[in-house]
């Protein structure tokens, strides 16, 4: 039986993306579209891509009877999510895309977002969402808040060596490439056509970037010891991929080994042969996660890449991963769409 | 039940369009791929997009056992398709993608292509392909020619105004502006991105684009009488996409009413409202074609402008539209998924 | 002697353009740089690109003491500009980049810009700057306008074959392609590089563009009748590059001898050879204008395809030819620069 | 008094922009241009961006009058390279834009490139071509080599830190990111726009890369031991830029203030402020090299991220500086010229 979902900020990119693939999906029906800003608009005035859709016109979150909804998708910016979702029905199934419940100490949601929380109560019962490592405790989730698309990245390469044990944990270094719909449509002058093509540049060197947030909750969590990694993200000239390269200390083909039978059987990750590495073209608009990992001249050293689209396995893929299990639906429903090539 | 099908040429862009369509379509099994130049290899490695499928290995044409095979699409290079097609079964299904059956004059076909045609008896039973206007002959058909990219294009525009006579056949122009996979993967300077990118230009100006071919031939039989119109196709620097802008003289508001009437019910068609205008940002990787009609300040002048992704609609989607007519099954199927927006 | 310059704007593409060519000029000084919205900033913060030169720090309009000023380049939006100039000191020898001063008419600037005009007593001493048809004027002249980018393009391209009489008047298409940074750096969704990257789209359709109204003023001075022609931009996803299509009835060869007669001896404008076309690629960053002819397989029917860089001999690179020759400096001073390619 | 000059290799993207740079230079005249595929073309053919200039036609380099020659720049393919310059008169001075002659050690030069080398006699005269480093034996050179655009990065990153012992030897990470123009006119998929836009891809991972030579060439005898670094190649879809991103142990405070005083009065080198982060946009199509350093969460770590544009300081800005110091004239003549932006 088709299942009800509701998406709230329907007019950002996560939004549409999320519309994207359920409009394939043969499980879900889009029972309602919230965006307060543009509530009363049609969808083919504010992503003309959807106008062969028959999609309800956006409304305002009050106007959301959600007493016929399944499940919601809260694509909102972080600390209005926090706000709004508080406010929903105690019973509803949530994915929240956010960053509000990602972090379990509020002490340090506060240190890197800058706000107290406001919803400190539920941030208990938020499951992580990235599904490849939280799979059980998600099926039974009412809650679920999505990983920040760098940082599902980088725990993509990372959570199998740190668990195996199979690299050093203090030199980690992850040098990191996003691209540009990662900040939304945020109205910047260096997110402009004109400032951002044809060039590149990092941005939040030297342990400023939010998602370290995660990244140390995650990893140190993992390793039962404080793991602090260097992480330095660029914005490139690009619309959708993350590319993660990975410095670590461990022998290269014991680190191949090891994500070799972390990802077996996983529907969604691909280990590459050894040696190969892997592009952002390859997984443009699709699901998939490439990693390639591969030794160096200087013994002792392994490096490995990891590819993702920052829109889709980063973020709204990943949501209706999740949101599939939350509703016991097939895993892989509506996600099974090739990347885009050329 | 599922059907067979094979690709002959599948090492090229619009084969990879093929596998990535039929990839989640309900219907149909990949049972053979042939590109005799990397026979032997897996398509892993010519397309790691492709990793995650479960394809089979790239063989020569020779290698094919045709006798287990309901359909073929042959993506291969003109000239070679014809050389081909003769030899396959007679009996075999086929959709093919190159210039080849779309002329249904030998001496055009030379005209334009400089050589022989090495099948002219086959040229008969050739059914073009532009799905919305030759779908009950596709139905029947055993041998389908898909339409040029640009041909495709213009023709939607044109096709509805010429047979309604609303226009003037005298001075009709199409500006068109073309994404560079129309040009395949030709190892060419210009073709670099380095010498594409941050540019363009027009090429073939004054009348020797190939794809006018078609245009005389369709517009001249719509017409019945010869209709000659200028077309200067533009190389731009994206990858999918064709946007034509058609200068028509005639009652824009008839014009319009004339493309609601002829596209009423098409599944792939939208006309937008009269005065929008359409962009190729929103069928990018899709099947759609978007068609935006509007009046000019000089009275009896319109300006139709029409986009469609010319690997997908203009070439892969519309030959997979027209497998799903001729082998029985939902014309759409495989082929509803939205754009890739952003 | 070194001339001392002022550039008001200098916060905007325009401004920033000018600071790039006058920064290799022997014969001109940055005296003064205003931005209100941006004063007591250093360059350096505005634009990192500049950071090795030594300029003075940006002000306010009214902090320039211009009476140390030979002449001030104004690189203002529209409306603004005539209020700001309206007010500089009568002796000041101005160019002005905005669509201020273009058009002689005060009712026809109302008209496409929907504002009264601010400086109507100022309209008549303004000599419009397309410098290669005007140059006697501007080289007297106190107050030059200078041209729109498009309407700089399309006049490159008709305005010798309106004066020969070689076409007809009432069937002239210019169908133009041009690049973001004509957009200046307004912070709008389709401008970002998410939204304008990988795709195209028509705007401004059906004769809806302001720089229509000096393509009737000029032309129509010309031809001594009125002429209006057809026009239709289309924003592309470079930064730098506008190339017109231009569709005219006449004989091509006698259309393209009266080209290469009207730019012979010109230092920036290239004829190519009959029947070559050009490309934007080959005119980035540099104050060149290449132009190709070319006949149709329809006889009577001529193209002419027109590039030029939007930024460059669209704007500031005509702002600085115009300043040097009010300044009785080498016409062609600080603007020999080659493109940049790739 | 004018210098004259030739360019052997005309026909690449080295050679037409040594060209561009060359034509506003005010010491320089071009005698002669070889480039034996296309010997008897004009250059308007070759690159019609220089299509304004007065230049003779390409010829071999058997017809090159040497004696009429000041110096050649040789911008060959290595291997190639080594070939044609034996044969040149040894009284020629030259600047060898390949990496013929960065290799002292003719064993490591066979290593990296594969072949015994054809000139071993000439590899002691040749001195190493990075301008900042090395001005007084340039001055003096008679055969000058040019350093690769990634080794040129790396060293404005390292040698100021290494040859002040400010940083650890045993753990230094450079992961780099290049433009594709980099990789010259060849003629690979990977290099078309379709496969290369939108998207990006590490390579030559794990000490692969050729110019690991001259890093560990330089950087050893710098230390006055072995020092082997990490670097990590990654190809983005920009055609002009590399930044690299140097992950160094050592006090961030202490590396700025190394870095400031060791670029203290260069006219090309730009140390930003502390903690601020260059962009690639900024020097595209310049001389110049911008240089951040920040410090890192994690005490005694510093990030040095360093921007330059690979054509012109990596490769034909660098040969014509160093060109301009073994001609006796200004070491910036014809090199000041700003970056191109947007």
């Amino acid at each position: 039986m088709t299942k009800k979902i509701a998406i709230i900020g329907a007019s950002g990119y996560t939004g549409a993306e999320l519309i994207r693939l359920i409009s394939t999906h043969p499980g879900l029906e889009i029972a309602a579209l919230a965006a307060n800003s543009k509530a009363g608009m049609r969808m083919a005035q504010v992503f003309p891509f959807l106008r062969h859709l028959d999609l309800p016109d956006l409304v305002t979150v009050d106007q959301i009877d959600f007493s016929q909804i399944d499940l919601a998708f809260c694509a909102l910016p972080h600390k209005t999510s926090q706000e709004v979702i508080r406010e929903l029905p105690k019973s509803l199934k949530i994915v929240d895309l956010s960053a509000d419940f990602r972090l379990r100490d509020p002490e340090v949601y506060k240190q890197w977002y800058g706000n107290d929380h406001a919803a400190v109560e539920m941030q208990g019962e938020a499951v992580y969402g990235l599904t490849e490592f939280y799979r059980d405790e998600i099926k039974s989730a009412r809650l679920v808040a999505g990983t920040g698309c760098n940082a599902a990245t980088g725990q993509f390469t990372l959570r199998p060596l740190i668990e195996a044990g199979v690299i050093g944990l203090d030199d980690i270094i992850l040098d990191m490439k996003c691209a540009v719909s990662g900040a939304g449509r945020s109205l910047k002058e260096n997110l402009l056509h004109a400032e951002l093509s044809e060039g590149y540049n990092a941005y939040a060197v030297g342990g400023k970037h939010r998602h370290l947030g995660e990244f140390d909750q995650e990893f140190s969590k993992l390793a039962g010891r404080e793991v602090k990694i260097q992480f330095t993200p660029h914005l490139l000239p690009v619309n959708r991929g993350i590319l993660s390269t990975g410095y670590v200390s461990g022998d290269a083909q014991e680190v191949y080994d090891t994500m070799v039978a972390a990802y077996a059987g996983e529907p969604f990750i691909q280990v590459l042969p050894f040696g190969e590495v892997p592009s952002t073209h390859d997984v443009r608009g699709s699901n998939f996660v490439h990693i390639g990992v591969t030794g160096d001249r200087i013994a002792g050293r392994a490096i490995v890449v990891t590819v993702l689209d920052n829109l889709c396995k980063g973020s709204s893929g990943q949501a209706l991963q999740n949101a599939n299990l939350m509703l016991g639906l097939d895993e892989t429903a509506g996600l099974m769409g090739a990347a885009l090539f050329p």
